[in-house]
């Protein structure tokens, strides 16, 4: 074993425990708290495992699994920016890069170099596993805010044109999911008011 | 689509959720909280995709790792059972395969088959997969424990026989693994008094 490389990898691997602890807008099912990034990432990577056969284009799950497993690390540094913050996402891409430089350094060379690509190739969304990924990253939080009778959307008086520019490339990975998601979590939340209907 | 397919599926999807609510004894690296187990999946996870190199045998990644994100799943029923806690040991078996029937059979037929095969396959402890899911499941705890100077570990006044018992098989996923987790969170924790030398 390199004893060198091996203590890099546990230095990131010590390090990533961080996202545990960056809270996300959405709420768990049972509502009594917000979700962080960890769980999401862990949820979105089982939820590709059953839900592939839905992908567009076909998928190696391993890469989107492993993409969706990693996609939010950079916010350990740049924090979480929620969907609808306008400000916040002026300064998001800047502040992600300079966080993935100072995360993915951790690493030995060869890793930082495949966890950085993996992330670029999420960003980038030209690859049949970044689209099925960008999917389950609407569609997931969207199942929560439905569980939740749309707690998060209400606290934050989110409109359906939000939600809609939101989602507008929900249906590159998966055009059946994308009409599961508008069918069944969208529509009926602005009827019930959850989603302003604007 | 076959709506009655994705129905099955959303059900499960929703389901699952509960696994974030699960708490582990170990703390978070900061010491504010306990892990919980999609939390502890997810670093697993990744820590597969980074120690793959290790594995005393050749592992199909997407399956381990497949397997260490939904092997807690079952604790959505049957609880989190400490590893040094003998009494909810004496039952755990009984209560997991309950489980593990009750939330499985959400699922497709197909998918319900293919989870509960991934989930005994880790139990069972006979694959290169298996053995090395294990050797994660045994080493991340022990990542957290020594990041946080034995926390939890002094919480419950935890001996070294009982650590070399729990970490009876962590070698057999790897070797590597297993002696830097002796010589480096193990030993200098007992030499601490953060485990202690019986």
């Amino acid at each position: 074993m390199d004893k060198e490389r091996f203590d890099r990898q546990m230095a990131f691997i010590r390090e990533i425990d961080k996202e545990k602890l960056i809270k996300r807008q959405s709420y768990l099912t049972d509502c009594t708290t917000h979700e962080n990034d960890a769980e999401h990432a862990w949820h979105m990577a089982i939820m590709t495992l059953l839900l592939k056969e839905y992908a567009n284009e076909e998928i190696d799950v391993l890469k989107t699994m492993s993409m969706l497993l990693i996609h939010d690390l950079v916010e350990v540094y740049a924090g979480d920016t929620y969907a609808y913050d306008q400000e916040g996402k002026k300064t998001q891409k800047e502040r992600e890069h300079k966080a993935a430089d100072k995360l993915y350094s951790l690493l030995p060379e060869d890793q930082c170099e495949y966890l950085k690509s993996l992330w670029t190739e999420f960003e980038e969304q030209k690859t049949p596993e970044a689209k099925f990924a960008r999917t389950m990253d609407c569609f997931q939080p969207l199942i929560l805010n439905d569980a939740t009778d749309g707690k998060a959307w209400k606290e934050h008086g989110v409109r359906k044109s939000w939600v809609m520019k939101r989602n507008e490339n929900t249906h590159l990975g998966s055009e059946d999911i994308w009409q599961y998601a508008y069918d069944n979590l969208i529509e009926p939340n602005v009827d019930k008011g959850n989603i302003i209907d604007d």
